[in-house]
C-alpha cells in the first residue's frame, strides 16, 4: 500500500546499568526534556558537562538506561534525597526520549528505581519538584502508590502555561 | 554577690557577607548544628572543606554572617532554590551558634534573606526540609510569614524522638 510510514515498532525497554558509550544518547534526551523547559527545573542552558555532572550519578547512587537493542529510550537516576538523618529516604529521576513516549518506558523506569531503593534498604522514596501539568507523571506516580504532599504554588514557569505549581509526591517503600 | 556568673550579653546582631576571615567562626557553627543532627540533612560526619562547598555560596548566591564585634553569633545562606524554570523561588539556610539562641539572631538572619531575595526579584522562598520538631525555626518562619506546604512523614531521623516529618515551607515576596 505504501505512503504513511508507519515508526519502527519499540519492543519491550530492558534496564542495565549507564554505561560511558551511552552518553551520546543519554545527553540527546537530557538536552531535549531540558530545553522544553515542561518537566525540569534545570538551566536549559545547561552544557553538556554539566548535565554529567548532573545526571551521572556515582554508587552508590545509581543511574540506568532503559534500551531497545541499541538504542537509549530513556534513562534515570536514584540516590539518597539528603544526607545524615534524612540519608533514609532516597529520590529518583527519570527522562524518555520524545519518540518513545507512553509505551511504559516511564512506569519500567520508575518500578525500577522503587525496587532498587527497596533493595538498598531505604525507607521511602521522595519527588520534590514534580510539575503540576505534567500529567504523564503525576498520574504514574499515584499508581505507582506515591502521594502529593503539597503543592508549591507557581514555583515553575512553564513556557506556554504560566507558572504552574511543583508538587512534592512521596511513598513509604 | 558572687556566685553564678552571667554570660556577656549579646548586642544586636549585625549582618554582613561572610569574609573567608570567619570561616573558623562559621565553620565552628556549622559543625555543631550538624553534629548534633537535630535540625539538619547533612552528614554529621561532614569535613571541613565538604561544610565549606556546601556553607559558602558563590554570586548571584550570598552567604552572610551575623556579628557582634568580633564574634560570628550565626550564619546564613541564600540562593535559588532551582534552576531553569524554577529560578524565580529563593531558599535559605540559617544557623546560629549554641550559646546565641533565643536572642531573635536566627529572626535577623531570615529577614536579611527575604529582603536580599526580594531586592533580587525573587517571587518566593521555599524552605525544603524543616524538621517539624525544630519548633523555633517552624515558629518563626510562620511568624515571618510562611505557610506550610506539606510535611514529608518520618523523614528526619533525630537521634532522640526518632524518625520525625520534614516541613515543606514557602512564602510569597
Amino acid at each position: 500500500m505504501g505512503g504513511v510510514r508507519s515508526p519502527p515498532p519499540i519492543g519491550p525497554a530492558r534496564i542495565r546499568e549507564y554505561a560511558e558509550a551511552d552518553w551520546a544518547q543519554v545527553w540527546s534526551i537530557v538536552r531535549g526534556v531540558v530545553r522544553a523547559q515542561e518537566t525540569f527545573p534545570y538551566d536549559p542552558a545547561m552544557t553538556e558537562e554539566q548535565a554529567h555532572l548532573v545526571w551521572i550519578e556515582r554508587p552508590p547512587a545509581l543511574t540506568v538506561v532503559a534500551v531497545d537493542g541499541p538504542r537509549v529510550l530513556g534513562t534515570a537516576k536514584m540516590s539518597a534525597n539528603r544526607g545524615g538523618p534524612g540519608a533514609h529516604v532516597s529520590t529518583a529521576s527519570f527522562m524518555v526520549a520524545d519518540d518513545a513516549r507512553g509505551r511504559g518506558v516511564g512506569e519500567a523506569l520508575c518500578r525500577f528505581a522503587l525496587d532498587w531503593a527497596r533493595d538498598a534498604g531505604f525507607a521511602g522514596m521522595q519527588f520534590n519538584a514534580v510539575v503540576e501539568t505534567n500529567r504523564a507523571a503525576v498520574d504514574l506516580y499515584r499508581r505507582l502508590g506515591f502521594s502529593l504532599i503539597g503543592t508549591v504554588p507557581r514555583a515553575f514557569a512553564h513556557p506556554t502555561l504560566g507558572r504552574v505549581g511543583l508538587h512534592i509526591m512521596y511513598r513509604d517503600l
